[in-house]
């Protein structure tokens, strides 16, 4: 794969070389449950590893649930089965926005009926007049109901950045609860569990250059509780989920945290300005390029593009040809290419919907990255002019 | 820990030296899902994986779910929504032994009120009367009531191997449907879904040599179904199990299965061999010595010894002083020593439950750890009889 073009850093990011180190480090570990050495050593990795990634969104390690991965610390989230403090009486309603993640938008362990969709605008923006709207319906004060309200901090399709700390005071305003999906935005921007007002937060460590196969649950305080274990059986992780500890995945996702939080100040900055260049010269050398969602508060590392009438699924095995890994939208579960929800949800239109590509870098991302995407969706556009493979039919 | 005594492999099994290589060439590896070239290769490393953990079992890679580990296969598998063909109105009541693994006990998505516990002989064995009397009485032909059974193959503390053969004929003749728990047996001792009559079986990566943070969840074919995943919000695992896959587990996983598979027919008997071997050492010299059900089929590799008035929670510190790994019964939770629920079943008198001291071998284990093992089980009663550490108050 040398001499590829890696523009897929939203569907996972290739491992850190300090992820690597920390995960070789303890791959001979032992279970981390077992009180002899083998096993205490085994623990000491699991806790410096929640520690770091405690530090990365401001928080301490206590509040760090580890997971097999940010789909089953969604899934955990969202359950009528959330306390806090005193009030163990449960959720009876979840808000999710239209443009979430699938495993958000699947309802986690509420019943579908319990679940309402929230609106978003045509630039891919939370609708927070229709969540007050929403929040102010359920009349929450006066029928007792308890909402729990789940919305991304940065969309994995667009890279539109929510406004996570106005929405929270509204949730809070209104007696709910607010969990955060921080898969996409953490280690690209700053990520404060207290800044954001979430309650609940949700990571992932292959989305920050960590391995695949662990995430988190992060917990705002000692004070918000799973009372539900979605695996359970075993007391792992203060009893909020079972299973021995994934202790390599942990080590690395630890080691990339602390390398993501260091990296941060730095890697923006110089992300966004590949990234706008990108841009400007694929509308400069393609007449139509077409970025969505261009004038609002975006990741610095994500770009969504199309042109009228260009066919995403054969654009993207295009350029796959061509050396150049990008993906159609989120390449989250089946390798399918459907219809994008998440823009299907901002209005926009067919022709531009079904011709999206996203191009996603990376710390290590490079100005040869980038004109060689450049060159390439040039070629793209000049088989489309005739016709050919890579076009709508 | 250069010379440390490893005997502790029923908690985690060292990694093999087959699963390291199969991980480290897949640290790198991109999202299965993606379409792009990267995306295909991490996608073939899966499925190879697939393949490879299939034939330990005897079945196609098509029956293989993959989880985070054997915790999550249990709690996915114990769902009322399971579906047999044409038949999807799913399970009303869960039968599980009392010396389950607590994720088994735990009942997975079952109300508490569902589920019956089986009681087991005092040799640690499920008592088939008792379950076909259970059966019976639930009057599944005419109650219409659907039972799901789930027993483990082998004890994770005492070794003893199940009749799950025999089970299943009359969990299958009343209607049922069997669940398995092969996350202890396999690799150990032949473990075939089809020779055993399992409908789903339980496997779990680090048990056999792979890495910790996978496992799999067998299907005995595409008859049975799980209808409610349990991470839900993404089409990977063919829906059953969403989620980005842990590919370099999951390789890891694949490589340990397949060296396991190879090494069975040699490895268990030479298991035989030492644990025979240690026993017998140990009971010479150490009268008063116990090995916990000595006389019935028990997993090569499993000791579980135990001595009148020792508390086995300060032998394993003092073990583990003398470079010894072992454990006090399971090591699966809290690291805390609590009661064993499994000698509790089985009627162990409390002075000897309470210094149960269990030793597992594995593969590589020599004489050499053999020897010291029996050395310090003498070291242990010598301080014994003088009343001092490692001695129950």
């Amino acid at each position: 794969m040398t001499d590829r073009v890696y523009l897929d850093w939203n569907a996972t990011a290739p491992l850190r070389p300090e992820a690597r180190a920390a995960m070789l480090a303890a791959l001979d570990a032992g279970n981390p449950s077992a009180v002899h050495a083998e096993g205490r050593a085994a623990r000491a990795l699991v806790e410096d590893a929640r520690a770091a990634v405690a530090r990365l969104v401001g928080t301490s390690a206590r509040n760090v649930v580890f997971t097999s991965g940010g789909t089953e610390a969604n899934t955990l989230a969202l359950t009528p089965g959330l306390a806090i403090g005193t009030d163990t009486a449960g959720r009876d309603r979840l808000l999710v926005s239209a443009i979430e993640h699938p495993s958000v938008r699947a309802g986690g362990r509420f019943a579908t009926n319990a679940v309402d969709i929230l609106p978003v605008t045509p630039d891919g923006i939370v609708d927070l007049a229709a969540l007050e709207a929403r929040l102010a319906a359920l009349a929450v004060e006066k029928t007792g109901l308890r909402p729990l309200v789940s919305l991304m901090h940065a969309n994995n399709e667009t890279g539109v950045v929510q406004p996570i700390a106005a929405a929270a005071e509204l949730v809070h305003a209104a007696g709910g609860i607010l969990h955060v999906d921080a898969v996409q935005s953490a280690g690209k921007i700053p990520c404060d569990v207290a800044a954001l007002g979430a309650d609940l937060m949700t990571l992932s460590g292959h989305k920050i250059g960590g391995p695949k196969g662990v995430g988190a649950l992060v917990l705002r305080s000692g004070d918000i509780r799973v009372t539900a274990p979605l695996v359970k059986g075993g007391g792992q992780e203060h009893g909020a989920r079972a299973g021995t500890e994934n202790v390599a995945a942990i080590a690395g996702f630890g080691a990339a945290a602390m390398a993501a939080a260091r990296d941060l100040a730095e890697a923006g900055p110089a992300m966004a300005a590949l990234r706008d260049a990108l841009e400007t010269a694929a509308e400069a050398a393609v007449p139509g390029t077409v970025v969505i969602a261009r004038g609002v508060a975006r990741l610095p590392n994500t770009s969504l593009l199309t042109h009228p009438g260009l066919k995403a699924e054969t654009a993207v095995i295009a350029l796959d040809l061509a050396g150049i890994a990008v993906s159609a939208g989120a390449a989250c579960s089946s390798g399918k290419v459907g219809a994008s929800q998440v823009l299907a949800a901002m209005g926009v239109p067919d022709a531009l919907a079904g011709g999206a590509v996203r191009v996603s870098l990376g710390p290590t991302t490079g100005e040869r990255d980038v004109s060689t995407f450049v060159d390439a969706w040039k070629q793209l556009v000049r088989r489309l002019s005739r016709g050919g493979c890579g076009i709508a039919a």
